[in-house]
């Protein structure tokens, strides 16, 4: 098989592009795009349904580029196919607040479905995609009326191939059977340190065809077999397709091809000249003939099938009317209009209630709420479900029945968040998954690739300090809460009973601009008395819990576990106040004025507690305080002894804020 | 094949001190145990080469419990084996200060080669002590003296194989031919949320064969049949060795066997009575039969082995003295003794050469001049050599030559900093791993696992900032650093310019107790002047660079790249002092007095400068201070356009300084 002329034509525009505005930036990665610009043009122009004019279009296929530092590539198709990407925007090429950034990045570029640039994690979301095509597909579609149904597609290159999140999520892509899934492998033989085979020499087909996916290998630079292959893959409607691409990295530059030096620099005016040379491309920089502009308008078709779409779902909507305004409902990530007052009832029914219990089993109960009411969520658990408490009733496994509402992700950390990631951005959703807090870290880098995204991925954390106990410094969290909180656009909220459970859940699951981690306690935790102005507080952040008697000499600030402890304290002290601080991120975007009447500023006599690493609290205390907490690894022990040893305890809380009032 | 009854006694004997010691701590993991008594039995008894009377023995092989849950496995077979694990250790199982925490803790119990608990890092581990024995035995074995040349042999559970990082390791472990690697599945079918073919359905023979392993798969209660598969993998040279053991979980219980309940509770006291019935034990809780101890006892053997190896390593020095006595040295972990003073002249070697280079070429230059001197040494890269500038001109790929002393780790950040781990452990390296300081968050665990194990490796992050400009905000580090800066007994370094490069490396080098993150800038820095006295103040990790003119008012404290900043506006304040602060954990370690000297109590006009988070500074500079850095994310930009566009400028910090002095 071979590719005509004019394909080949209309594949060197993407070449030119990318080799020209990398240059014009003098920062880059030509290699990509030109390596695959044959595979890019076979599945933009050729399968690819979506519509340039409206990138919102729900029922769009998918496109993830998991090799992210070829963003010219995917710039160079959003230009061609008429998306709103200018000329002038990919001369603007990685400058500061274009369209165009070094990555490609959700949010700033219509038409980019997610945030890539670390390995692996693109393939994540498309597997996370994929999950959430068909399981909206099985929870809405009817028959003759697939309202919900589109392929999901991924590039992906040798790096992401050997990150481990690689593994996790096609390892369960073939166990959930997502055939909808078509990844195409740029099998270029070169990574950064030059030729992969020292360094990476999987049999892939074999590895994948472990996993259960259908797997077929083609010249990625024969535009026919890449027809052939990806209807072969469209065709298998069981398994997720691989389509191995045997390419030349940086196809098209004489001197530079098949080697590293084209992965990540500019090419250089003079090689440009050759490439131009090579490909008989004429044009000036950044000019695209006329018919090759044609060629590649995908509006036209565009509208058309979103048009159709439209139709069909204009006749889902007569036949199902309630279906259909559900189903636009979670596509707007429009919460149900009654979830707020039900859920403030739930609060103050647990309030009432007064239960001394775990705060995991506390998120557990808040699940069972809310989640009746809430058919959008999808939960799952990296195999702790019985741990993380994330099952209420009305679970039901995706792997048992399609239109379920949890997933058994396996001890899956990093693959299960950039899941979710995914899952998020394709809408129809709101994902929560769950691990220890330690293994928080596992997941870390899709953790903050959430926040980046601005996406409402709720992260339940459980066994969240040495009160965990026995399972010792390998399990028990320290510096992990301060991690989570210096995350830009992440929330953390760490309560203290099953009042401020329910609370950050509901805060949680109405927050439509960003992730949230939700820290809960693995032991008992008392029930704290409040005032009806302190529930409303709570859910600013940090709030007086206890006010003080007579004049104000100290304050003591806490959260989760620990606000006990301060309590104990405040009932042994006089003139000190107990602050409550489950989520500082929310603290902290309180008015000043707020903030001063809950932390006034000539209030220096300050002790932090929290069964966590010291230094986030110098923010709250100054020099002038003190932070009762760890600063080393914890111990195997029983969670009381550990309380003991490492002296967070209401006698350390007593005798600190006595220490100061003195001074 | 089967298990004749003398073994399964013996086995058995594992069975009932694992479920007697969960019981009595009434926490812990009973199956594991239970289901892994054959596999034990076999691989202790028949092959391992240990002598429990030495657990230092260098020549040992070396055994990972990579399902470290299982830990009473590990503790049983120690006591068995004649270890100093007594019956009263095994009581205190999961107590406080014992020798028998929760999972198993490297320094805590003879014969404990690494901690393990977090999923798919002690296979990790595993493939770094064959890397090391491989490499080390390359070095220095000479014709028909073998003195490095041991087997490492490796536990693992579902839960290491479904997590990313055992996709790392086992790749890397193929394409590195490490032969002497043994891995035993258990291969149960459970895991914590029940069976686990509803979310891991891998054909994991397929999948190892694509990695180049050997693979076979046996019953793995069936002695006969695991005695025959470990013979075929210890006669397999080329390929690591996988033995897949079918197993029940649990088995013994018979109640609970082949199901999730035996996984991580105590079996309880009845169906424990039931375990006594189905194995036939009737000993008392704690007794083992004297002819069991006699059995298992690998005391005698060992002594033998050990004095063989003994033996021939006396033929060995007489014959190469030098190497015998280098090999000592390395094995103690010793640098050469005329280290210090050689790296203390290169430091004001760079000194005088007063380069303006970005600090990763100065980390490289360090490197360079270090290298030559410390054959110990065995870097690599996560697939970003010529940007982490981690090669030296003596850099000799392992890949390459087996004595080699690099390694190209391919795009695997986890796994790279487990294998580190591993390395370290074995003894006789000082490994060195090197990413983008952004993609620590992918090995963020396995760097804490060194720390929590104490092990000299040094962690190379390049790419510090948003200084690494087009990239964005995918690659920048923002919170990173306070991560880092929050682990426990981790040195983070981030050198202003050569010199404090320099001594970063040597501070790494000479640490023998704890990891060192260097953190190093993409960007060219200008060299700073400094007295003889700065020199030596610059390894307490804090330290006066500019000392104020007139009366002290204010002090400046900024760390790398921003210290120049902090020096321009120096240049246009009068009474203020800049502190130079490239590690503030070393800084924190010395004594009242000095700190006092650099940092006085009574002043409160401080301004902090780090283009990082903020929140980390407010621990120096407190209520009254400010804070120039970030609490956003970064954007895609030239560096310079984005220091000006987040504020992080000479005219902010002069700002700041004058504000704060005018209060």
């Amino acid at each position: 098989m071979t590719t005509p002329l004019n394909e080949r034509r209309l594949a060197n525009a993407i070449r030119v592009l990318a080799v020209d505005a990398v240059q014009q930036a003098n920062s880059g990665h030509p290699g990509a795009p030109m390596g695959m610009a044959e595979i890019a043009e076979v599945l933009w122009r050729q399968f690819l349904r979506h519509n340039p004019s409206n990138p919102n279009w729900p029922n769009r296929d998918r496109f993830v580029l998991s090799n992210g530092h070829g963003s010219m590539l995917q710039y160079a198709l959003l230009h061609l196919s008429g998306y709103d990407v200018s000329v002038d925007d990919l001369k603007q090429f990685r400058q500061l607040h274009s369209k165009t950034p070094g990555h490609p990045e959700y949010g700033y570029t219509a038409g980019v479905e997610t945030t890539t640039g670390p390995l692996g994690q693109g393939i994540a979301n498309a597997v996370g995609f994929a999950i959430a095509e068909k399981t909206l597909a099985a929870q809405f579609n009817r028959d003759g009326l697939n309202v919900v149904d589109h392929f999901t597609y991924c590039f992906m290159g040798d790096g992401c191939l050997m990150e481990g999140i690689s593994h996790e999520v096609c390892s369960l892509a073939g166990t959930l059977q997502l055939g909808k899934l078509i990844a195409y492998y740029d099998d270029n033989g070169i990574s950064i340190d030059g030729e992969v085979e020292g360094w990476f020499s999987d049999d892939t087909q074999k590895r994948f065809e472990a996993y259960g996916w259908h797997v077929v290998k083609v010249d990625g630079h024969d535009t026919e077999a890449l027809h052939a292959a990806t209807l072969a893959a469209q065709a298998e409607t069981k398994r997720p397709s691989l389509i191995i691409c045997k390419t030349v990295i940086g196809l098209g530059s004489p001197n530079k091809q098949g080697k590293e030096e084209c992965h990540g620099a500019p090419l250089g005016v003079s090689e440009i000249e050759l490439v131009r040379d090579t490909l008989t491309w004429t044009d000036e920089p950044f000019v695209i003939p006329a018919d090759v502009y044609d060629a590649w308008d995908a509006r036209p078709k565009g509208i058309i099938q979103e048009n159709e779409w439209n139709t069909l779902f204009e006749d889902y909507r007569t036949q199902y009317p309630e279906l259909a305004a559900e189903l636009q409902r979670r596509l707007n990530g429009d919460l149900p209009a009654d979830f707020a007052s039900k859920a403030d009832q739930y609060i103050r029914d647990v309030n009432s209630k007064a239960e001394t219990i775990a705060s995991r089993k506390a998120s557990q109960n808040a699940l069972q709420a809310f989640g009746p009411q809430l058919p959008e969520l999808l939960g799952g658990s990296a195999d702790l479900a019985g741990s993380n408490l994330t099952i209420w009733k009305g679970c039901e496994g995706i792997q048992d029945n399609p239109a379920g509402n949890y997933i058994h992700y396996g001890v899956r950390e990093f693959g299960m968040t950039a899941i979710a990631n995914g899952i998020a951005l394709h809408g129809g959703f709101i994902p929560y998954v769950a691990t220890f807090l330690i293994f928080m870290e596992y997941a870390r880098n899709a953790v903050r690739m959430g926040a980046l995204m601005k996406q409402r991925v709720i992260h339940v954390y459980t066994h969240d300090s040495i009160g965990l106990g026995e399972d010792g410094p390998t399990h028990q969290p320290i510096e992990q809460l301060a991690s989570l909180r210096g995350t830009p656009n992440l929330n953390t909220w760490r309560p203290a009973d099953t009042v401020e459970s329910a609370i950050a859940w509901k805060s949680a699951l109405e927050r439509k601009d960003g992730p949230t981690a939700l820290v809960f306690s693995r032991q008992n935790l008392p029930h704290l008395t409040r005032t009806e102005t302190q529930i409303t507080d709570a859910a600013k952040g940090g709030y007086v819990l206890a006010a003080e008697q007579g004049e104000l000499k100290a304050i003591i600030i806490a959260t989760g576990s620990e606000v006990d402890l301060a309590m104990q304290a405040y009932s042994q002290l006089s003139g000190v106040r107990v602050v409550s601080m489950p989520c500082a991120e929310e603290f902290m975007r309180q008015d000043a004025a707020y903030r001063e009447s809950v932390l006034p500023a000539n209030i220096r006599a300050r002790v932090a507690v929290e069964a966590s690493h010291v230094d986030y609290w110098w923010k709250f205390v100054g020099l002038d305080g003190k932070v009762i907490g760890m600063s080393t690894f914890g111990e195997s022990a029983p969670a009381k002894d550990l309380f003991k040893y490492f002296g967070i305890t209401t006698e350390a809380v007593v005798a600190a804020v006595e220490e100061l009032v003195a001074r």
